[in-house]
């Protein structure tokens, strides 16, 4: 387990300092030793955030915290602990959270109520907060523009490599940045949940608009992509911006000027999530499917989702095996509308079936080379509609079954 | 995979003969060699069809065939082969259906449009429908009454042992037996398309009734289990009812004469249900989970296969790791209401977790006694309501990737 994935980018990007944002990370020793689990985002007075939470109906105290904070619209602090998800503690979950924000509050100099908090590692043990609040002051004094690789480290559980990401772009000839880091290898990994994304700009958006634009981006990547269809009950993706960018304001999602920002954003977005089903537990292939001729948007989706959950299409491409059967079931299962006898799949851009049926001379060679590979495409027409979507996921291998079930409490 | 599943039966069991049923099987030779892979039961005239077949939208031809004969409600035979799901063969597939149905129709005296069909095995290619018809009339002439053993053998893919099972019970005084046959061996085994059932009895019961008894027992039975929740586009459950005993007619459900039929009913076809499971792909445990307390049945059903198809709650079974912080994940993520704060999580009987937090002190010993067994309880409360549902699975191995992925088509 402490491989690196194959997937793995080779090198952590080098993220540019933002304008309002100062980061770190700090061993606070709550699970690991002798390695920072601990990050603390210090951000200017009128900074806007923006989030996405998990959709589960049993979600914990964190993410309970971050939903009234994301209300108001406004924060002066992240901080983030890994090794312990605070989730299933009962009562005692929102007193770790109020020992968390409060001492994060009282290093930077606000309200309680401005610090968004998330928690990730093993669900059900108490946390034990005072080990964090004990060290917050410390890690206030280290905090800088540039210390992205420590924090992106200081949020890992059983991720097997720090995720970063950025983009710069112009917003009216001004340039403005976007810098992330998240975490994240299974939708809950073996007692290490959670998927969590922090996202940093400079761009001077309003409140409206900044959950417009993550709504939308997130659509196109954390919620496109899957390892084992396991939903965490700590999921948290936060967006903030400074606002200390000197360009003009912009208060209109159809504004000209928000093009650059919105590719630039959406970029890094897909960029974490790919980072995260990269560092799927056991994964040795990155599968993008395509899904096309759909009855809508959202029905793509949801067949695509049902092609990168399927057991069975995972195992099938662990075992490069250009398997279109399982391919096919799985749009069958999906419950959205499809023309079985118009039905086409691709695997590595050659069509393998179609009109409901194999291509009996299909080019096995290249599609047998294109199994063989880290990156694996499939394309599914399925032949009712002008509805698409691309989702993604990795192969389910024996790695997973070790990591899950080798593995005891 | 020739290793017949721990969680098998001790033995087949010897199921009585049924008045006007005759059956048996024989070795056609589709796709296996040296081993019986073709099955026909005769049903005298007048006997009533009712069916359950996969909500698959991608269903193959044999289905599509069942669902007009079904419409119908009466049948003459049944004729099913194995080696060949005859799914996604284009126009081929309705072919390939109707020289089954006319090899059977000729034997049997009757119409095409009274014989039900079922083909099992690798997805997409072309049947060699005339190895079947070659040896129906030889076929046809062994029919009996007591072929049960041959007959389960002959619907086998990857199962590991044949299926039957079956009950006796009184109408009106009157002894009336069911007895039936199923395979299955994973939702979709190695190419090897789908799980069958076939149940015969000889119950004198009107066709809107037999109806309403199959679909209220394959709710409680194969509507409630799963192993890797991926859905065949081939799954077929017959229930025929001959008439031949010589009970009063029943016309009413509520009717109490009918309640040790529909008892008995219920045993065999979660009787086979569980043999379906217990033979599930690389299964070493089967699974049983209880959920109460949700706000309906339905949400009870829900919550229940959301554990059940949980990759990782299975690979935690596997891995006899009393993780019930991944239960609480699955309960979360089934989208139905919960209360965080009132859940109660037992396994083996002994509570784990309630009031949305671990049991600090609950006696370890028992339960992971209970989780090294063959036979695992989860018991569920999620605190909301009285809506109660038992669902079935077994766990995630690598057995489960051995079958799956190290395998090629």
């Amino acid at each position: 387990m402490d491989k690196v994935s194959p997937l793995a980018p080779a090198s952590f990007p080098e993220i540019p300092g933002i304008a309002g944002v100062r980061l770190g990370g700090i061993a606070a020793g709550v699970k690991y030793e002798n390695r920072p689990d601990l990050f603390l985002a210090e951000l200017a007075p009128g900074t806007k955030v923006a989030g996405v939470l998990t959709q589960s109906l049993t979600r914990s105290a964190p993410v309970e915290w971050c939903a009234k904070v994301l209300k108001e619209g406004t924060a002066r602090a992240i901080i983030v602990n890994a090794g312990n998800a605070n989730a299933f503690t009962g009562k005692a979950g929102m007193d770790g959270v109020k020992v968390m924000t409060g001492a994060a509050a009282n290093a930077v100099g606000c309200d309680p109520s401005d610090v968004l908090v998330a928690s990730t590692g093993v669900i059900g043990e108490k946390l034990p907060a005072d080990r964090i609040s004990d060290v917050v002051p410390s890690l206030f004094n280290s905090l800088n523009e540039a210390n992205w690789p420590v924090s992106a480290r200081a949020i890992m559980t059983t991720d097997t490599f720090p995720k970063g990401s950025y983009q710069q772009c112009e917003i009216d000839g001004v340039t403005v940045t976007i810098g992330g880091i998240a975490k994240g290898s299974g939708m809950i990994a073996p007692d290490m949940a959670t998927m969590l994304s922090f996202v940093f700009t400079d761009a001077n958006l309003p409140l409206e608009l900044l959950r417009k634009l993550l709504r939308s981006g997130a659509d196109e990547s954390f919620n496109a992509i899957t390892v084992d269809s396991d939903t965490s009950t700590s999921d948290t993706l936060i967006l903030t911006a400074t606002g200390q960018a000197a360009h003009k304001p912009v208060s209109d999602a159809s504004d000209k000027r928000l093009k650059g920002f919105r590719t630039a954003l959406n970029d890094v977005l897909r960029d974490l999530a790919l980072q995260v089903v990269r560092d799927g537990e056991g994964a040795q292939k990155l599968v993008t499917i395509d899904v096309r001729g759909a009855a809508s948007k959202r029905a793509a989706r949801r067949i695509g989702l049902s092609i990168a959950n399927s057991p069975l299409v995972k195992t099938a491409i662990a075992g490069e095996d250009a398997n279109w059967g399982r391919i096919v079931m799985a749009v069958g299962k999906a419950g959205e509308k499809a023309d079985r006898d118009r039905l086409t799949v691709a695997m590595g851009g050659i069509v393998i079936a179609e009109k409901g049926e194999g291509v009996a001379d299909y080019d096995e060679a290249p599609v047998a080379a294109h199994l063989k590979g880290r990156e694996i495409h499939i394309d599914v027409d399925v032949g009712v509609g002008r509805g698409k979507a691309r989702v993604w996921t990795c192969d389910l291998t024996h790695g997973y079954i070790e990591i899950n079930a080798d593995y005891r409490s």
